[in-house]
């Protein structure tokens, strides 16, 4: 059975950076944004369109302008499950195909089956916020404030989708078999613990 | 400065066994159950004594005969801070000795300022009820309900423990460095990825 690994995580936490190098160290693809781009590409459907409706509940797919009238609810609503499916069985097929690394979308529970190794990645809110500033670089110019109320809309909206989509208990450490802090830590600097993890899990010297 | 893990951990779920394998493969000492027969000795009270009180709250100091009139309540209660103060120094003075592995009695927060790995270990109810039954053996003949009311009342003595003597959050993932469920697992089966985290964490190749 492929070797999967799933990464669920706070935003902020640098739970990505985590999945995209620890694929790199145990040589296996990691999945990420690809997911977006593929199921954008299949359906004709904008990349951010489908990045907002993948990672947020359904109430997201009602905003002003439905509930204005300019367009028909249902319509939104069948897209934004539409999308849901499409990941779902997106994600089924890349595990099929081997081993891997999955970041987000409810990769854990979708491949509850395939008993992958289910990461939860979360950090302090000092942490949190200095990654998203280093991240942002020069071009965007975020206050704290601003970081801060981004932050908490992204992993409502990660609880929100889990909750439609999962089992409703994102971020509780019984849902997962490590959660990891990354608060003051780099990424690469867990690295080494991660795939010596990852490797004794699946029962590999 | 001393490598120092501690563990805390839910009964039943292997944390004692994973505090000292994990010693046993790092080479450093395992404190545990030691604690409790240096205080004791120390105070001259019964080892038992000192279990029953070093790991409950205080209101535990409060039992029924104290209720009743026959021992003054503010007797118990000194002998249990007095307790509480002697295990705090001793593991203030166990770490200072160098690395090692302290098991519960809030070495989290008591050494914070030495900076040590926190772990959790944390599992599924099934895996717990299994491991008390197969670690009781042949001498101790206690039902499931039984083994699921002591695993409440030790756990939720641990919290007040904390409550009590830490800052209350036991369990609590934001706390720990790594969260560790054992669900399903041979605890010896994640000794190797922890050593290997471990050794990443204090920056050892």
């Amino acid at each position: 059975m492929a070797r999967i690994i799933t990464i669920s995580r706070e935003f902020g936490s640098g739970g990505r950076e985590l999945g995209k190098r620890l694929s790199e160290a145990l040589g296996i693809p990691c999945y990420d944004h690809q997911i977006i781009e593929m199921v954008a590409k299949e359906y004709g459907f904008d990349q951010n369109y489908v990045a907002h409706m993948s990672e947020n509940d359904l109430r997201a797919a009602y905003p002003a302008t439905i509930a204005r009238g300019f367009v028909a609810p249902n319509y939104a609503l069948q897209q934004s499950v539409q999308i849901a499916a499409a990941q779902h069985k997106l994600i089924r097929s890349l595990a099929e195909k081997g081993d891997c690394v999955i970041v987000g979308r409810c990769a854990d529970t979708i491949l509850e089956d395939m008993h992958p190794l289910n990461l939860f990645v979360y950090a302090d809110q000092k942490s949190k916020v200095d990654r998203c500033v280093a991240r942002a670089g020069e071009k965007e110019e975020l206050t704290v404030k601003e970081i801060l109320r981004k932050m908490k809309q992204i992993d409502k909206s990660r609880a929100d989708y889990r909750r439609t989509f999962g089992d409703g208990n994102w971020g509780r450490k019984e849902n997962y078999h490590l959660c990891v802090n990354t608060s003051g830590k780099e990424i690469k600097s867990l690295i080494p613990g991660l795939v010596a993890y990852a490797k004794a899990w699946f029962g590999e010297e």
